[in-house]
């Protein structure tokens, strides 16, 4: 049978309530205790799921509804599940772990004098309170974050459009995930700092991306939510748009990273315009569209969520570099390859890049010669006459790059390094000998960018050959398509925009915390300045009573 | 001015030559020495290179050809010069670092003797005369790997042919690199052993290949070479097809992985069904030729060096999963996630897998509903009415899962857990816990599949949890493409075929090394047996006279 009773007047987050539940109903002699507030959706909820009383009538939004399911039919249970209730309750809110207390605020406007500061509202109350908050939020020029789903279309299209005009922006409703500078707001992951930006449309497309961000051992800068409706054709992506420009505004984003369900086919152009309209690159992940087209200028386009993940680390690599290379815009491309398959594949990806064609003929080991651009394979036979391979002898590629020291049209020298058995003894210290006597002559800045073939048990070691490299100023990158992109970057470099302003929420967070107290509580733990906002419907829940307080104020 | 004279009848290596010209070219008084045996390429060589003095002109090719640049008129340079050489040439052959000397022979039969076991023949030899040494080889029943270059077409027909009816294989000629089980021949990394098997038409593409492998954290079984022709039209992928028959019967090869420059059309469509014709996966790189398909049946393309190596790395994983995984051939699939993002792309994946059509109306959070297999969303709005999300609250999922106990059509079980800020303090634990419950009770077997999104640095650890789900038997995968790639697997996985006969060159290496001394030096530090068999060139490299001795053997 079910036992029920009320409290009245004691407004909890859902997430408390399903711990208390957890815990009640581990009491001796009951089956099953259900703690919630009164709420009409949990109501009915309570009806559908064999657990609802006739008492809970009555209920508010405001009030607790517990039922107990039990075989005892002696109303003593009810005392003695009311009296731990109320144990529980006292719990909720002491201090967490850490022993710190949380700062609360019963009134909104308390809450805003406990916080001055506070520049966003987190937002996970029941749905249908959650626009009144929002928009209450961003009248007071705070930047909103709702987690809570459940808010009309008319809402979301009237709070963003607001946000916008003002400057602001409105993640979610329905937004699971956000990260500001490590700020964790809801579900959120514990991430390196790195260069790479994500905006995001779902929740655990977010976490999921960046966790493949964190395996492929890199860092983000922000990721921001948006909500899984933002790019219907509705809302037409308005918070997509301003995340957008808040990451191409903010310097340690160097590449951006987007991940949705497949946009509205008119969104989906505004938001692609918005991505090519600023210069950095972009991952584009329309999870379930599948595009013929791998790339876009700056947008690459990925299939899978490891898959983008993969490209953005890609992306990130080649951007750090380049922020740090010589200016060699405008110069060309000259790669001289001891590897015959490693040739092969960087002049592939060249040529694809400059729009070129590779050259098939393979004349004298040239793999490519176009615009002024070469690569070169000096395993050809051509070089390799009565002299031991490249790989062995590196006197003919030491000549070679000996030989740039008055070639100032080259800009980019692109190398292999091949370790192991076979290999010489010391491959990257004898080309740093021929790069130093290159650099002693060399009146234009030349960008070096070499790979290292091998592994890390190779006699020769691959870390310590890359340092080698790396001591004698060559950039060292991971594989070919990174040193070959890095390369057509270096050569149609544009020098650097003057500096956008920042989003002032890209500076700092500090946040006002309405709903699940947890929230809040890890907010406190990562240091970031917070006021839990102990929200409760405004007339116990009352909408008609509501309006007309409101109209009072 | 160039000094020179010849040193007669004293066959050495080009590397051992190569390092000795660099050390005479640090004689004072002279500006460069070259020093090379007297063979016709390398006579050509010198003059064009400006080394060339008349008395050369007599040299055979089992003379060095001395030539010294220098400023210096007087004679006694010379005299300098050859009594460096001499004691340059004492040093040749001794003891290696190690102190080991090294098992030596003057005659291919003593060579033979001096190792019984002898199952290869690594021959790099001056090009010339590489084809005749492979052949004696063959027929005293030795597998061949040419180093050497410059060998003609019909030789290389001839050699393969008689190779493939003696059930032997010829790697090259101009083959780079092989690696058989550790063991180093010619240009060769040191690898973890794993349970990818490469195959390669060329030597920088295996080196490169493996390197990313071993960058992503994984291994080899084996390398084999082939030569950089062999998949042209005239030589017809004969040792393609040996190397991947040899590959496909060895146990320790779950993954080929194969690279080469795009085949001829007709070598193409052999080799292609050559590949079909096992079951293996197969991950093939015809570098240079785009693919619009990306998988067909079990071979998998590539585009570049690090993609092939990332795919076979996935399918690596897949397949050792697989290996201990339960039997549930005939299954059908249920997920059941707490991420929408991550539903959706199970969902995607596993309909492509399958060949069955996502569901694009996702009612009541049904991502996939085909043919028995389901996909489900428990982030859905349906199962979150008063109630916080899966993430927070696994009380549906639990059930759920505990559900499956009676369903016997279901064999694979998709799970996610999601970690970090906001999540259950233990989703891992309070999952398992769920698992327990099921296993207990089932009495078919099913095979549980999770993925885990979040980091190492989420207060859960992505390690920890994902040992806690390993710990109770579940599989638990790096990503959703490999996990889904398993689920398909595990439901049409047929029974094991019975196991074919290993290829004895796989079974272990013992090694005639003809040519270059430092590769045998490299054999032996890996402790592989190993004769170095001095070959020079019979009757002084005169070929009437070589053939006229042939006849009187």
């Amino acid at each position: 049978m079910i036992h029920a009773f009320i409290k009245k007047g004691c407004f909890q987050d859902s997430v408390s309530l399903m711990l208390i539940s957890r815990k009640l109903s581990e009491t001796e002699g009951v089956e099953d205790v259900s703690v919630m507030m009164g709420t009409p959706a949990n109501k009915a909820l309570l009806e559908t799921t064999g657990f609802w009383h006739d008492d809970f009538a009555t209920a508010t939004p405001n009030d607790i509804c517990v039922a107990i399911l039990s075989q005892n039919e002696d109303p003593a249970i009810v005392l003695k599940i009311c009296q731990q209730l109320d144990s529980a309750l006292e719990g909720v809110g002491q201090a967490n772990g850490a022993g710190q207390k949380l700062v609360q605020a019963r009134r909104w406007e308390s809450a805003c004098q406990k916080l001055p500061l506070a520049n966003l509202t987190l937002i996970s109350i029941a749905g249908e309170y959650a626009a009144e908050l929002a928009n209450q939020s961003l009248d007071s020029g705070k930047n909103v974050m709702i987690f809570s789903d459940n808010v009309s279309l008319e809402d979301e299209i009237a709070l963003k459009t607001k946000a916008r005009e003002k400057g602001l922006i409105v993640m979610g409703p329905d937004c699971g995930t956000t990260i500001i500078a490590g700020t964790p707001l809801a579900f959120a992951n514990v991430m390196a700092e790195g260069n790479i930006g994500v905006i995001g449309a779902s929740g655990t497309g977010i976490q999921e991306l960046i966790s493949q961000i964190a395996l492929n051992g890199q860092g983000i800068s922000h990721a921001l939510g948006l909500g899984g409706r933002d790019l219907s054709a509705q809302i037409g992506g308005i918070s997509a748009l301003t995340a957008v420009e808040m990451l191409s505004a903010d310097s340690q984003s160097q590449v951006l990273a987007f991940v949705s369900k497949p946009p509205a086919q008119s969104v989906r152009k505004t938001v692609i315009a918005a991505m090519h309209a600023q210069s950095k690159p972009v991952v584009a992940l329309f999870l379930g569209h599948k595009s013929a087209q791998k790339r876009d200028g700056n947008i690459w386009f990925a299939e899978t969520l490891d898959d983008a993940a993969r490209l953005a680390c890609l992306l990130a690599n080649v951007e750090r570099q380049r922020a740090m290379a010589p200016l060699v815009a405008g110069g060309k491309i000259t790669g001289l390859y001891t590897g015959g398959t490693l040739a092969a594949e960087a002049a592939m990806l060249l040529a694809e890049q400059l729009g070129v064609e590779a050259d098939d003929e393979h004349h004298h080991g040239t793999m490519l010669d176009a615009d002024g651009h070469r690569v070169v394979d000096l395993g050809d036979d051509f070089y390799t006459v009565g002299k031991p391979h490249p790989m062995i002898d590196p006197t003919t590629r030491n000549q070679m790059i000996k030989d740039l020291a008055t070639q100032d049209e080259v800009g980019v020298l692109l190398l292999d390094v091949v370790i192991g058995y076979g290999a010489q003894a010391d491959p990257a210290g004898t080309l740093v000998s021929a790069i130093t006597a290159l650099q002693d002559k060399r009146r234009k800045p030349l960008a070096i960018i070499a790979t290292v073939t091998g592994t890390e048990s190779d006699p020769q070691c691959r870390s310590k050959q890359r340092a080698i490299l790396r001591d004698a100023g060559v950039i060292v990158m991971d594989t070919l398509p990174e040193a070959t992109l890095l390369a057509s970057k270096l050569i149609h470099s544009q020098p650097l925009v003057t500096q956008q302003t920042t989003h002032p929420l890209l500076e700092y967070v500090a946040v006002i915390n309405a709903g699940l107290r947890s929230f809040a509580q890890d907010l406190q733990a990562t240091a970031t300045p917070v006021v839990h906002f102990q929200w409760a419907p405004v007339a116990g829940g009352n909408p008609k009573l509501a309006r007309l307080l409101a109209l009072l104020k």
